[in-house]
């Protein structure tokens, strides 16, 4: 009948079965050389995934409630149901971050972390309405750009951006709380879902929008100002890293400065603590690593030419 | 215990906390600008995400029975099960189209709205064998494209092409009979999942291949034609957008026509209203911003030069 | 109420509904062209994508049980979690091995396929603390190369690259055990989830690190050194193919060979059977298609040029 | 591998199977003769068991909150929970009364049905904490009763004859707004779960105790006063029928009446219209069908003999 | 935290409740004196009951396809859902009786075993409409016994004799069919939902009606005709039992022979091979151990008598 | 569309339905009369059902593996099975063991309910394989009481006494671990599935066998001995109650005292803390209130007579 029998019957098999399953419990019971170099303080366990995508999932609820819910009603049970969800993300919430406070910070006790948890959980809360006001402005950003677009909804339920914004915007004030690891996994989940990348320690402004999206890759300490709009493919990330003691790259500022009302055009690259001035234009496939003035309209150097040879 | 004992039995804790949300819930029931400037017929609740996976999961059943469904039999058996799958899809499909079409055209009543979501749903169950025909030819393309494949089971269940063009074929369909919002959707969760992302507004012929296709962009007005192929990073998208009086962009014919046998290499960007002639051949990071004739053979500029300096 | 009552009650409608799926039934039955010229080998069912993920998450949690389990305990209790998770490992292994390997191999009976089955999952098994060892080094190296990786768990529980890798180092070993179709299903998979495309077939030394990764393709006969680092949008591809008789490309080595300590920046493209020297550093966006020596330096072909040009 | 594949490689099987199987469908599509005796009005289909068990789980979380759910907070969370659960109710309520409604009443259009539906549930929520009101008055007599009961917690939590009570109560109420089916379908439930089976149109007063509860039956006309404890295998059942001109049992009034304070003791049979007196008590195993004034005692005849005979 | 932190992060108790695990392994893993007396035969694995209770839910969807389905249609679609159901149930029960076969018969091999699951489950099949015949009988009998029931669908939905039935005439034709272990898993299943224990041996009649049910009892050799009523907590057992030479009892005739239109009303019980006549009334709490001729109306012995005193 | 369309487009409608929710909120959060008087004390949430259903499985599991589990191996792969379910076990049963302790035991810190959960839990588990040798006593018992029966395996896995029997030998083991609350949750959940009500006090010896068993009650001060029999509808109860001086019941000695090999037929009722002698028997239908000495035969009272009286 099943597999399984196979081995089951035929003694012989199912001894050499153990035998070897025995053996490579041992072996994987020894740590290896890298494991034992780990400091203690980095093999915590962590949040849970499953449990940071239902904290993500009620956030954008709370967001976005007309577009994500079939319900509707009078004010009153608009607002029960809003306040049960704002609670069920405050025990959610308040649990994980204790976890990794606790499990980063050593020597703090249990008492402490949970504490800990609740205070940041509630400083969450009380910025949602400021993440939700701040979403609002990349939707009408993504939907100005987009011709394709026909409404808001649309948008909202089904562009990988407005998931990946969700993601940062809920990270980025979770890492300024300074609550550790938590925010990293929230962005890298949106990293995996949509392929757009950005860094929870990246500040981003008002009214931001990435078309397409594939492939965006945006650094721990780039700063982007309001009404800036990037296309797929786009990098702004470092140039070179510098290197600690013990090589280890040390985190300082090194990721390009967009200030507002800035467009970047698909697979452009950006790389270094360079500043791109308002109102400029970065076009597709540029490698730019030096800083440009307001205004600037940065293109492929020879404008006449095609940039390809034709042979037919 | 749970976190939640600990802002339970100090009533401190449970009444700053009960504070927060009370005081969040308020300020997120008020509406934002950029919510209050919204049309109401915008805001409109949305297909379940959930239900729109099933759509196409049982649209792959139908098409490729033989690789995604462990079970034979005979002909007649056969026929039972793709009836009842078809069954199933009739009622979700008009179910979810009727919803779109309610919430979309104001002024219609549900039974019109019922009505209409049937009618596209039986017309699309009718175009389910030319869907089924095109995609055996997009299989096959892709399959002889590539070396690594061995056999068409492979690409079926485990390319992501192979996803993203179920997505897409079936997305398009429904654009050609009108159904809105919907085909967005189903195009955009192809998008997510397998960083394709293919407009269901464009056109596109029979055995068409994309390879590895990561951050491909097709747009909205592509017209495609048959015996494509595509590799990763290629974007067919628009120069620059007609604004309206709003300036909000206008949706008209702004993406690249590609002839019968085109093939475009790795990230080539082609972008605007051009025609790239039949047989022709778009190398990699190529920015192509001009129509090209038939036959066309488009390299680096200079075919002799290696395009970057060695120093060693 | 629902639906479905719409067109019950009416039969009109019953019997429309009901003539056009059992013409859709008879169309859909009749094999299309492409279909009809199968070879039934390659018409086989195939392993279920549900299990294949389970496999590839066990062979996670065996690999990096401290950082995905919060189960802690005595050293017996640790190895006897171990040893569940191999048999349930093997079980699901030794089940879809015989499967491909039945539906693959024509001629071959139940009795082997599974006899085959059974061996080869135990080979694999007997690699397990191998792919340990090495899934080690590369998050080591991804750790090292990352400025705001804060500790190894992190990296281990959210970066797509390692989800990749562990999909990449399971198939691999696959492979070399000449188990048909399901490595690549198991690369395709992390390719699906990940964005990053590594074909089993290729071979990749210790310590292998990809930084942020959306857009990577490794094709099927690379050659990959130790302490080798990529980033996104990587390409090591094929520069063109040998037809056979039948016009379908041969699969020969044809794919990049690296050699150690070399890095390649973002969205470069690296094609055709040539080597890339030990300790070489391959810039950004570019286009290689020749060998180059150890230690080289290979950046933008005009150092002094800005590679653009500014109109402001 | 997988039984299946025995009947599919060995066609003689596979076609064996499908003739069977082909053979049984038309046997089982030809309807039987009590099917084609039945009245199109009683072949509706009905309601789900899933959503009506959902429905009774609400109403339980509704009337023992704190009993139910670990979930503490502020009065304001409180009312919100149960304001979202009222909401809740109201939408599956609404929707399984429609339903109920247009399959029983022939010739009523669904938007009729669907208007009843609403006004129905409506009507029960309103009667949500008189519904509560009397559930507590049980839990108490069911707590009062037992020496062995702790505290109300766990006679809520675990006692069958609690949800028994709940099932009733919520039944009882739909009964008297003439929802068709749904009432009975709701305490037959509750008989396949607790082995209680007390009819829906059955009148119960407050504070009414069943201890250990196993094979107790109340029939439809029964009417019980406040304080009535019952045990184990009671039966409050009918004595003979009145059948109507086509042999079918006609409804009247045939089950027993227990004023106040009755208690009956486990396996005794009360049968008929007759009435137990206030105050009386009915001993265990006693089979009783005439009336028995108030404060009345009934227990087995020779009060002397001990109903046996010790052989030893 | 969480609780498991407790033991974790005191090394000490996590060591000792290591030491308690390892020691209960231990002494759990060496067999008791019972296991050990154990014939390896009666030691096998078992069915599933997740399988057995999807199987008898197939069957009741086959058998009663209007009422517990919503779904409508044409009698071509009716017959594909009916055909995939019952491919389905082939399946299921070709594998779950295979197992019990081998499992059972020792010295048959695994290809013999799945040979005669796929006869046996086929022989099923086969029967199906006469299992639907002789299951609506019995609905027609249940409802015409009930003055309450208002219609078919309720019957068959919600009461729980209906759901008994479907489990014993399912397990009643398996036992014919020699399936062993299977049948008495299947009606068990249903005394634990029911509280009505049929064994799967017993022969019953058309139009076999139970009302209430709660502590039904029916045993191995019963024999029941057609038309027969039984109430809640009727007993048709065995009076005593013939040992054989180990002390086990012997499995002979020992159940009562029902005839044709006999009633027996609530708590009788009628033990041992005995036979009731035809048209024969037993009445309420009869202890019944004779047989008695057709037509016998077996009441309380004292006609007069109150069987009970009256204290008041 | 959905039902909730209905109330939601037609405002009027909707503001009905939000007043009667707002009002019945409103109603709801008063706390009735018994609410008010109960004492705080009895009000806090219990333990999970769903968890409690997992701990008996989990249970059940460990005791019976080769019944319930498909799987089988080497012995150090059995003990591995069993550490990692024990490993669960403990998890589970200390969580909800402190949870139970932490909101009964009034003024206890959380860390003290912990410490006593982990305590708590750690015993039982110690216990473990005396509940296991005690079950398997029960199951001889049972097997050798039914002829019907054909090995253990179909004893244990479908009879609903088992079923009870381990509710109850682990409820009544944490019941002399003074766990509060929870062991009658356990057999209160095997009342609910299997009709057969133990309380968690009774002392019950080895090889306890119920045959058939719905109906039966074993009260809370019931000694039974070894190798007793009960048969279904048995009653082991109180005659009547000390009240205390609030008129609640003193929990005081008042069920039966039953000593070795004691068999009761079904539906007997033996009431009040009397003893029935070793080696006696209790006929069918018996009410008995008085000690009988050993070996003693109680059968109806006049051996002659037919109890009944037949009217042909």
């Amino acid at each position: 009948m099943e597999q399984d029998h196979l081995y089951t019957t035929h003694s012989d098999a199912a001894s050499r079965v153990g035998a070897v399953i025995q053996h490579t419990v041992e072996e994987l019971s020894r740590p290896t050389d890298i494991e034992q170099n780990m400091m203690p303080v980095s093999r915590g366990p962590l949040p849970s995934v499953e449990v940071v995508r239902e904290i993500v999932d009620i956030v954008k609820t709370i967001v976005f409630p007309e577009f994500l819910d079939r319900l509707r009603g009078t004010r009153t049970m608009h607002e029960a149901r809003l306040s049960v969800s704002i609670e069920k993300l405050f025990r959610l919430l308040s649990k994980e971050i204790s976890h990794c406070v606790y499990e980063q910070n050593l020597g703090e006790s249990t008492e402490q972390a949970a504490e800990e948890g609740m205070d940041k959980a509630l400083s969450l809360i009380e910025r949602l309405s400021e993440i939700k006001r701040l979403l609002y402005t990349d939707v009408q950003a993504i939907f100005d750009n987009d011709p394709a677009a026909e409404n808001f909804g649309e948008v909202i339920l089904s562009y990988p951006v407005v998931q990946a914004m969700v993601h940062y915007r809920l990270a980025h004030q979770l890492m300024l709380l300074k609550v550790p690891v938590l925010p990293r996994i929230i962005t890298e989940l949106a990293h995996s879902e949509t392929g757009i990348d950005i860094n929870p320690g990246a500040t981003i402004g008002e009214y931001f929008a990435i078309d397409h999206g594939t492939g965006v890759v945006i650094g721990e300490t780039c700063i982007i100002g309001n009404h800036v709009t990037l296309y797929q493919g786009v990098t702004l990330g470092a140039k070179n890293f510098t290197l600690d003691g013990e090589g280890h790259p040390v985190n300082v500022p090194r990721h390009p400065i967009l200030e507002d009302h800035v467009t970047v055009y698909a697979n452009a690259t950006i790389l270094g603590r360079i500043t791109v001035g308002h109102d400029s234009i970065v076009g597709g496939n540029i490698w730019l690593t030096e800083s440009v003035p307001p205004y600037s309209k940065i293109v492929q150097r020879c404008a006449d030419c095609k940039g390809y040879e034709s042979s037919k």
